[in-house]
């Protein structure tokens, strides 16, 4: 008898297992412009991106954030780095007997303020209550929908100036030997600010989830030009990411460890807990595939802003294939492989 | 120190309460065409249809259904009932440690037979997994689109035949004095099988849920035309829906109980429960305001469906006001006020 494990919700490998061995079977098939076995960040029907996410971050209050800022952000970047401008959004709220209605105007605060932040608007929700168990509180769901901007239509124009290119949306799919990886900035500060605040560690220095709506940097990249696709890095992190990359667009990608923005107190948490940063996720960073001769100019357009300021060119799109090839720093390169799951559970 | 209970959740004045006071104080203030305030079935913006619910039903398999078909059915309805057709879903799964992985495979099976019927795709979803604790398994949030449909179109021209009406969709606040008030067939099914099965009472006989998605039949209901509003009973049952379109259409409603349908095994359960079948939540029923002109029609109409076979004239709006008037089968009249909450918790 085989039952559902934490792990199965930790966004890697298995997760993705779970996904493909029976969501897939039972739910696949329809004929949308991108359907849900491209396992994309978001679907695509008659030009509308919709997106649905289910928010279980525990604790509900940590550093940083809190599971309303999260819940709104995390559509809103699912939907933007499709290429689509988020617009309205749905949410379903299951909260626990008992939860302090003084918590949930706390996270219904937050969530206003974010969606101020993001310039979107919340138009229908639903509520729920269940008895009090594991949830820590609530769980929120997220759904949303963007439709097709202009910015993405100059973005493809600038795309088709360098490679022939009949894509419309940014799809994992899209990228091709050549392509220049950027990252917006420093990895792994979400996971860490969850875990520290879950077990109360110390970690001699206060880390903060970066989680933000990234929607607004997205467009300004976009109106610059070059990009074929784009990923937010959530569970399991960038190793997860760019496995997915790498195999839904058939290719292999090679990243400097040098170049990969990391903070000092990330890193020594990750040491002293015994996990790899490159697998624990965060929730305002993404990860950028663009045509090479558009890549400095696009770096340049991300460091422009405070969300995008420690952003970096890491790696590149070396051929066909299925691999991410890490250059590390210690000298020697090796597979970085895609991780069974985040290390740190329920982190979204 | 106030905190969530319950009732919160059981669709009555109270979640009413909880919405009202807390969630449009933050979330409210869209300029969409149908926005989070107009607290309707579903959101409307650029003419899409945007619902999102979330699914806590417990036991998540019951007679006649399960939480896999009521998942789909749920939020496929409260489009369709906004005059829409529904077209795409999300799918967010909540799964709890332990789910053998078998009843996950039962509860997907039932979703794509029900996507099947409604003919409704799911294109995009979200799996998470929580510790064990009090969800009985999974809850699942589905979040959909639909869109203007011709059905509607001639829907709203038959209206406008017999009255003067600007609404382009079918709102609560779309009744006026004079309309017909129908119902798809008899109450309480849903919440008696689900109390039945949670509580392991022997009713003397087998009631089953009546879920079902029934967006199909109400496109035929629109093209006979004549429909100003439409309402699925759920939480609160036939009481919550009737006052929700007193309140949000400032009108009198008078039903008369005697035309209610409601099945012996249904009515001799609530007796021994001590629960009013008017306070019972359906999950494939319908209310239906119609222009007195075209209430025979839609009625025939409504009973050529095995889902509306039993459906029945149950009243009419008698003038401006905030009142829902029983007429009794003992005799005389009472006040239907709006329950608290629905008597029987987690039935959707």
């Amino acid at each position: 008898m085989d039952l559902i494990t934490m792990t199965h919700g930790a966004g890697g490998s298995l997760t993705d297992d779970l996904i493909k061995k029976y969501v897939l079977k039972y739910l696949g098939g329809s004929d949308v412009e991108v359907p849900l076995e491209a396992l994309d960040d978001a679907a695509v029907i008659r030009d509308i991106v919709l997106k649905s996410d289910s928010h279980a971050v525990k604790p509900i209050f940590f550093p940083g954030g809190d599971i309303g800022r999260l819940a709104i952000a995390g559509t809103v970047n699912d939907i933007a780095v499709m290429g689509a401008e988020p617009k309205a959004l749905a949410t379903g709220f299951i909260l626990e007997e008992g939860l302090e209605i003084s918590d949930l105007e706390r996270i219904l605060q937050s969530m206003m303020l974010t969606c101020k932040e993001a310039e979107v608007s919340v138009i229908t929700g639903d509520t729920k209550v269940v008895e009090k168990g594991a949830l820590g509180g609530c769980v929120i769901n997220t759904s949303g929908i963007g439709f097709r901007c202009s910015a993405l239509e100059r973005n493809l124009e600038v795309v088709r100036e360098y490679r022939s290119f009949t894509k419309r949306w940014l799809l994992d799919s899209n990228l091709r030997p050549g392509d220049k990886i950027l990252i917006s900035g420093s990895i792994g500060e979400h996971g860490v600010a969850i875990m520290a605040s879950r077990y109360g560690y110390d970690l001699g220095g206060k880390v903060e989830s970066d989680v933000a709506p990234l929607n607004k940097m997205i467009k300004s990249l976009l109106e610059v030009g070059g990009i074929v696709s784009m990923k937010d890095l959530t569970r399991g992190g960038l190793a997860n990411a760019l496995n997915e990359w790498s195999e839904k667009s058939g290719v292999n990608i090679l990243v400097h460890e040098e170049d990969i923005p990391i903070r000092k107190d990330v890193k020594a948490a990750c040491e002293m807990l015994g996990i790899d940063p490159l697998q624990v996720g965060n929730e305002g960073k993404i990860i950028i595939g663009v045509v090479p001769e558009m890549a400095d100019e696009v770096l340049r357009e991300l460091r422009r802003h405070r969300k995008g300021r420690d952003a970096q060119v890491i790696g590149e799109v070396t051929g066909k294939g299925r691999m991410v090839i890490l250059d590390t720093l210690v000298g020697g390169r090796r597979i970085l492989s895609r991780p069974v799951g985040d290390p740190i559970p329920r982190i979204c």
